[in-house]
């Protein structure tokens, strides 16, 4: 069976997260009903990337075995046939090796969030940003990141419900900036990491989003990564600011990165 | 009655464009229904661009005349409030001289318009782009779109029910660029003129794109010009790509641009 890796875009507003659940729309189950359109029977894929409720994507890597040999071309096309009109597109599909793993292949996944700050209600931008009304200090909140940034316990910044063995993860990445647009200030985070634990991006945020308010000082950060207590987050933000932006393999699946 | 200059931020698509129209929705049927519920009775507003439907605003302008003195920052904060969840809002909001008129003192009217050109469905950018599948040449447009800047008749460029006295309108400005995005290629248009024809703007980007993909030559374009028959018009693009995006006059009405 050949199999195949997808590279997914998709709005986080009308499902409930990637993983699929009974009854419940989601990511996964739209793009494996979307299979099943294409060879009968059923279809499991897999992701790297398990994304909430809300979150959105702008290259998830997925890859799926099909029974017939495909062109990438027509399975992508095909696919996005069937999709519409959920907001769900594959933007790419390339034949991939028999041991490529879209989840355990993976070397790091790169989230990106956006803060829209302005008083007047978003508009084009409502459910592409997490909304604020007040100004945020870039310069505080990156000196706040860069505590993060490395090999740490990061209980503090983990869903009480995230199942992954450990808290402690390398954080990679963790840059924060301002963008002028035609909207508004944006303040815009690149956060890379071999993989996260459930809710860390939106605990990261949102804590930082305090430190840029000034409600929180820079120390109070590292003394909320210190505490290794999920009390000591800041409030997780929402999701519709979140977007999985990129996954890295040690051979890329895409010719286009 | 103190007067009030109002910049406005839509969202085209739930509108059948800015102009009140009875029992339909409209930008400005939305604008002085909310103006109602501040000071009772009849509001007539007046804007600088009457956008069609389907057509964004980024920063419409408008004047209203009030009852009573507000501070404009209430203003537009009581403004949003009851307007929404619609998605139109009042982005800035000044106290204007009583001669301020936001459709009769306005220098110059700059519209924005986005081409996405990618072959998947566009997902974050649905209904904020024209989507196109095949790339086009950017200087092949610039050199077609440098033909139509100055003064010309225009018949070929408006809208048979276009109700402007003289088809003649001096174009001051059309540049064409390429943007790469995380989505894909974008071709943006940046269109400046003291004032607009009836689907003038759709006109000429339409047109541009036949020149973008090779069906039209640059020559073919200063044919279309110079025939002064709207038969020698390009397919009049979609209203979704289309922005309102500035509005200039001789003593600007907000304190930021």
């Amino acid at each position: 069976m050949p199999r195949y890796a997808l590279k997914i875009e998709y709005h986080g507003a009308p499902f409930k997260g990637w993983q699929r659940q009974v009854d419940l729309p989601t990511v996964q189950g739209a793009i494996e009903a979307a299979l099943a359109r294409l060879e009968p029977g059923e279809h499991t894929i897999a992701a790297a990337g398990r994304t909430d409720t809300g979150v959105h994507g702008l290259a998830q890597v997925a890859h799926c075995d099909m029974a017939c040999e495909w062109s990438p071309f027509r399975l992508g096309e095909a696919l996005n046939y069937h999709l519409k009109p959920q907001p769900v597109a594959i933007t790419d599909c390339a034949l991939a090796p028999p041991d490529f793993h879209a989840r355990f292949s993976a070397l790091e996944r790169r989230y990106h969030f956006r803060i829209l700050s302005r008083r007047a209600p978003a508009v084009h931008q409502a459910g592409l940003v997490w909304q604020i009304k007040h100004p945020l200090d870039v310069a505080a909140m990156q000196e706040a990141a860069d505590l993060l940034v490395g090999k740490h316990d990061f209980t503090t910044f983990r869903s009480t419900i995230c199942q992954a063995q450990s808290p402690v993860k390398t954080l990679g990445r963790l840059d924060v900036c301002e963008v002028e647009t035609a909207a508004g200030t944006e303040y815009h985070f690149d956060v890379r990491a071999q993989s996260f634990l459930h809710n860390q991006v939106r605990s990261f945020v949102g804590s930082l989003e305090r430190v840029g308010a000034g409600s929180w000082s820079v120390a109070d950060m590292g003394a909320a990564l210190a505490a290794r207590d999920r009390a000591a987050c800041g409030p997780v933000c929402p999701p519709q600011g979140l977007y999985l932006a990129h996954v890295s393999y040690p051979v890329p699946p895409f010719a286009q990165a």
